[in-house]
């Protein structure tokens, strides 16, 4: 396959995420799985196209026409999904065909991830498609979201409305970063994409790369993966994406281990680490090493990238302070030297506080924290030596401190050209909660703990060095 | 130093955790900090002994009598803590040597950490202590707790009433262990005894390990620190308290630039960090890397030891199985498997079931999922061949499916052999939160990612191994 899809792939990408027109081929009982939850969870999210229920033992349902099959639909169809048994899928294959679809998603499970039989019925059923010129995501897929327009057919039960709408797309060999698997409505930042490959027969990683690229909803690119479909190819395309946006990618099959109980996850062949490695360098794509990384990464990615690696820390703990200089030094951030005016700043402070970690402890033990903390923080912005910010907070517990917190970041918004990562912890769990949630709405990312709130910054200044390469 | 302290220094550590009598020396203004709330923070959680606050400018305080000097009290007092301005605490400490006193918390700050005249008044109040026999935890030490006791002696509000009395110890050379920093109400396995050794001019990591060795309400010891005061005491003490009880360690100022700060923080040397490593190995300490992990890892150490590196994993995300076999190799587990018997039984249940990683993802889609799931779990914990397990547990957007899990794991309680780490992952952050605190009250630990939970399994072989090496 080349690296380069023709206009007219390209558009057929756009009838995953932009269809006015989808039929739902599947169960249509009520339960936690299936047709019914797809076309609820569609109808909950606003979506704007139409919806096509395809069962021959059903006329309506929630309020909506049912087509005995895909043949019957009056319109043209832009997307189907096919959520039935394994060793019915190659039929409705074939019907598609016949109705010129160009867009399916398999849903249905059984493939080439369980035994010999699902492994030719996924070679009968990409051959199906491949003459037909149909592009599939999938089999074994919990499918796609496009949070823009509604577009979430979900075929496990979600539990709340919406995927909040943002600038991270996400994409993965797994369901695990559908809507059912991932609390986003409780997320403060948004997504702009889904898409589960599933056993990626078809659909893979380039082609969600390059749809992504050109996709102006999408400034941040993060993909769980436990192989590659085609090595030259991903090392061109991510090279070429990687160098407008950030591309995250965590893999797994890391051991020999691991890859052989991939293979039978997924059925596909995992890749070897090392050589996966030495692409991720010479494309540029930022490695991720934890799962959790890939939602809670991303989001440094929407503030400016860093102009260098210089990190200033404010802190409430200056232990925290210590780990965050080690952990610091593992993607290349040193310590910032503060300027002789932000240090004389500090010092007038409060007698002490003008050192590369500005420790706020002491001064919160004579009680005059709260009062001074806006001026420090502001104070150590300001510096032209500073490029990213460690910003570790402790919320009191009591709800008047963490509301003067919020009053003072909500006229910091906008007002700084640092990129700032923050951690915040106290004696109350729910204060956290609301607290960090508030701060993020106001365009703050805060990060679960100290390690990964440095992380996101050693990425964006990594990031930022490759930008600069580039131009 | 020597590494055995004598039968009248053991007691002192008893004074420390278990007095009778505690003078509170500081400020007694209604605030978020000083002498009033440690009284406050004392008489909430219940303490019993007899709390007699000194302050020369008030009579009474929470209904307490107020004493003009520590000489005043009529009685004997088995521990003071000091909470005044750093000048002032020579003449104290001297007056609390002319009473005779033998353990002292000097929570006052501006020492060895902040400048010159801060380390002269350090020097000068150990000679003090050192010639009268007093021993001395900090200064600038958030102090200490006994839940077991009530004593509970916060110079900073806690907002909340009492640390959850368990079976985990937890000593740093911060203020972030102690209740002001971190939500132990909201913990849900309890803690033994905490201890902030501030600047750690006297009592120290070998103290506190040794105490903790013989005290029959700790199980495990978890420590931060920047600095070691004795190498080999700490050595060979250690080594002899990692025989009986897990010893976890974090320690920052790794790299030189750490090292640096970390002297501007607490006053303290660093140690180099590969003699430390090579430390933690002689002496079975197991290393930490983050900072997290000194709350979360400790709990796996309430259940028994795992017998072997054998790791099974029952999952509803192969994916995430995946991840967790690269991440176990790490720490030497290796993917159990699974006897015939146990295969053929799981393949029974469902088709395919019956692989090294369980995944009940495929089941779940057909919806009979959760009436399956006690009869999979019980299965494989049930399987010799199986030394660990990691759970991996999604929750749907439903209440009633948690109390259907619940309602198992309460029957399954201690029903089994198996060290079990869980996570669970789902699209409710609420209703995650409520079902990891109410199996973890059932003695199952949950952590907080994937990636923590293998680690805690890990580091559970390790000291097994350890253990084993020590018959």
């Amino acid at each position: 396959m080349e690296c380069e899809v023709s206009e007219s792939e390209k558009s057929v990408m756009e009838l995953f995420f932009e269809p006015r027109t989808v039929a739902v081929i599947g169960s249509l009982k009520e339960g936690y799985f299936g047709g019914y939850v797809v076309i609820k969870t569609l109808l909950n999210a606003g979506f704007g196209g139409k919806i096509y229920p395809v069962n021959p033992s059903y006329q309506k349902v929630l309020g909506l026409k049912v087509y005995p099959s895909i043949k019957e639909i009056p319109e043209k169809i832009d997307l189907v999904l096919i959520m039935i048994n394994r060793r019915s899928v190659p039929d409705v294959m074939r019907e598609c065909a016949e109705k010129g679809i160009k867009a399916v998603i398999v849903v249905a499970d059984g493939f080439a991830e369980r035994d010999e039989e699902g492994a030719k019925l996924q070679n009968e059923i990409l051959e199906i498609a491949r003459k037909a010129g149909i592009r599939m995501i999938g089999p074994n897929t919990a499918g796609i979201v496009n949070s823009a327009n509604g577009l979430t057919p979900n075929p496990y039960e979600p539990g709340y409305e919406k995927v909040k709408s943002g600038a991270v797309a996400i994409c993965a060999q797994t369901g695990m970063i559908n809507p059912q698997a991932f609390p986003y409505a409780d997320l403060h930042y948004g997504l702009s994409k889904i898409c589960d490959f599933g056993n990626k027969c078809d659909v893979d990683e380039c082609d969600l790369l390059e749809y992504l690229e050109g996709d102006p909803a999408t400034k941040v690119i993060t993909m769980y993966l436990e192989s590659i479909r085609d090595g030259r190819r991903f090392l061109k395309m991510s090279r070429r994406v990687a160098a407008k946006k950030p591309v995250l990618i965590l893999k797994s099959g890391r051991t020999k281990e691991g890859a052989k109980v991939s293979a039978s996850h997924t059925g596909a062949l995992a890749v070897d680490d090392e050589i996966f490695s030495a692409a991720c360098k010479q494309a540029g794509i930022i490695r991720l090493e934890k799962f959790h990384e890939l939602f809670e990464l991303p989001k440094i990615f929407l503030q400016p990238l860093p102009k260098g690696n210089r990190l200033g820390i404010v802190t409430l703990t200056g232990a925290v302070g210590v780990l965050a200089i080690d952990e610091g030094a593992k993607y290349g951030l040193s310590a910032a030297q503060l300027s002789p005016e932000t240090i004389e700043k500090l010092n007038a402070i409060f007698p002490g506080l003008g050192k590369s970690v500005v420790d706020i402890g002491p001064p919160m033990a004579v009680g005059s924290y709260i009062a001074i903390y806006p001026d420090i923080l502001k104070t150590v912005l300001a510096d032209d030596n500073v490029d990213c910010l460690l910003n570790i907070i402790w919320t009191s517990p009591f709800k008047e401190f963490v509301e003067e917190y919020l009053r003072f970041y909500e006229k910091l918004r906008g007002n700084y050209q640092t990129t700032i990562a923050t951690w915040i912890y106290g004696p109350s769990v729910s204060l956290i909660n609301e607290m960090s949630g508030r701060m993020e709405d106001l365009g703050f990312p805060v990060f679960s703990d100290v390690e990964t709130a440095i992380k996101a910054l050693g990425i964006a200044y990594q990031y930022s060095i490759r930008k600069k390469g580039e131009k």
